[in-house]
């Protein structure tokens, strides 16, 4: 069964305090699509891009296999532009410049026929993802959730109600703080189990990540200390992607299936962050995740002294 | 066999987006003293109190066996004095007023004979923390240390002549990034083991700790997630007075002895932060502590899934 990615494709420019590079091909959809195609051939990516998009840069996703069947060009407008710059610390950074034109003329398929397993909402209008939802005829066995403050500040009554239609809600920490509006993340985190939600995801960037359970159980996910951290956009996108690509591919939907996608995620996101923009995707193999899978054994060794 | 605890017993001033409280007990031996007292009934505090300081503040330390033959009164300077303000975060904070004058008066004890089992060097002048080796006639099997950015800022020298002499450098995230003037964790970490390192432990605060190895193993110790943290003051302290007491009392100082420590160290520090000052230390149990171990063990799970 198929796998469903809402979000956008975009170009960035990213300023960190070692390098600058102009218009690199980024967007959540990207950066997940090509995260879950490690673990699944049956990726479809729901988007849209600009006139000035060329076709060749289309083979990145061609090449893995991950279907464009959803992506509209949309010839009267510019793609997504996103400009950011990283502080000091790599953690932090600030938006120069966002241009969103293009969801204005953007919308989902009116009905998607097929029957997907798993459905990512990535970063995009809340309103685009709830119509997303509802395009399909048959629902997914697991929605799983992202935003950004942009949406929380602006949108947030559209956000309630796409978020009570979800199963997996999956935000950084800053995010979930502000939504809660509340410093405490173990109460932010459970402010989001309304309607449907079985599962928080609070990312932490280079801090991991914990799952919050409805029965209030929580689960540590580390994150590999790097060497180097070069760039971290996309990096959340990328750390849902294969934990819901890896899901795809799963016999059954529980709570060690989703722990263990997780941890995959940890680990290609450890991969996506070691290059500018998806750079560090491009070159990993099945040996590499194997490799990062045994340092994060050691890392998250601690249970076992107990 | 005794474990020493180098430090400064406090009065501070603490200021959060919720309370304010004047001049309560504190100080990194004061909370790592009382953390390692649920531990080991060995306890030796080497610091110094001024004329201002009432003899029935010390109850606290003597209720909990805590010797007190180390600490001296100077009568002409004032107890060390800290003001400090935390970010609405809880993570972050400012120093706004330091009084550090009692230890220009204060030195160690010229020679101790007491073999000590290990021996905490907790925040206070590097130049007290050299001292202090140097006074004891046998040295310990295990050296702790600790240190604060002021002292990164103005006494490097010195601080990297005490790091060489010690076995095990705990130290919080900005302040290893500072040392090393490198954003990389991994590499900030790794430029502490010089001399006699061994083991290094970078404290997260609400994100956990790291512990390296001198052959680039690393080990993640998660924090549990609190619903209320009323005043982080303190917590790093009792992060590695605990896990030193806890080693005090172990048959053996190995890494997974280490392990264990830093996990009780973590477990009493979630205590401490929940109230004001050293409030949240009072009233633990071993009842508590088990508990949290529980939910301790549920946290840390993720090798389990894998």
């Amino acid at each position: 069964m198929p796998l469903f990615i809402l979000g956008s494709i975009a170009y960035d420019t990213i300023i960190t305090p070692f390098v600058r590079r102009e218009r690199v091909l980024g967007g959540s959809a990207t950066y997940a699509s090509l995260a879950a195609s490690f673990f699944t051939n049956n990726v479809h990516i729901i988007s849209a891009v600009g006139f000035d998009f060329p076709d060749s840069l289309l083979n990145v996703f061609k090449e893995r296999n991950i279907s464009l069947k959803y992506l509209k060009k949309i010839e009267n407008k510019s793609t997504f532009y996103w400009a950011g710059k990283y502080f000091p610390d790599m953690n932090s950074r600030e938006t120069i410049i966002v241009e969103t034109g293009i969801f204005d003329e953007m919308d989902v398929p009116e009905i998607i026929n097929e029957k997907p397993k798993i459905l990512v909402l990535g970063n995009i209008s809340p309103v685009l993802q709830k119509r997303t939802i509802q395009s399909f005829k048959q629902q997914p066995e697991l929605i799983i959730f992202d935003t950004i403050n942009f949406w929380i500040k602006n949108n947030n009554k559209e956000l309630k109600e796409v978020i009570e239609m979800v199963d997996m809600v999956c935000i950084n920490d800053e995010e979930a703080r502000l939504w809660a509006n509340d410093y405490s993340l173990k109460r932010a985190a459970r402010s989001f189990f309304i309607g449907n939600v079985k599962y928080v995801v609070i990312k932490k960037g280079e801090h991991g990540a914990i799952i919050f359970f409805k029965d209030g159980e929580a689960v540590f996910i580390p994150a590999l200390p790097l060497e180097e951290v070069k760039d971290p956009t996309g990096a959340g996108d990328v750390f849902i992607g294969a934990a819901a690509g890896f899901l795809n591919n799963s016999l059954e939907i529980s709570r060690d299936s989703i722990i263990k996608a997780l941890i995959y995620g940890s680990v290609i996101a450890s991969f996506c962050v070691e290059e500018i923009g998806i750079g560090g995707l491009l070159n990993v193999t099945k040996e590499k995740i194997s490799e990062r899978i045994e340092l994060f054994k050691k890392l998250s060794s601690v249970i076992i002294k107990i």
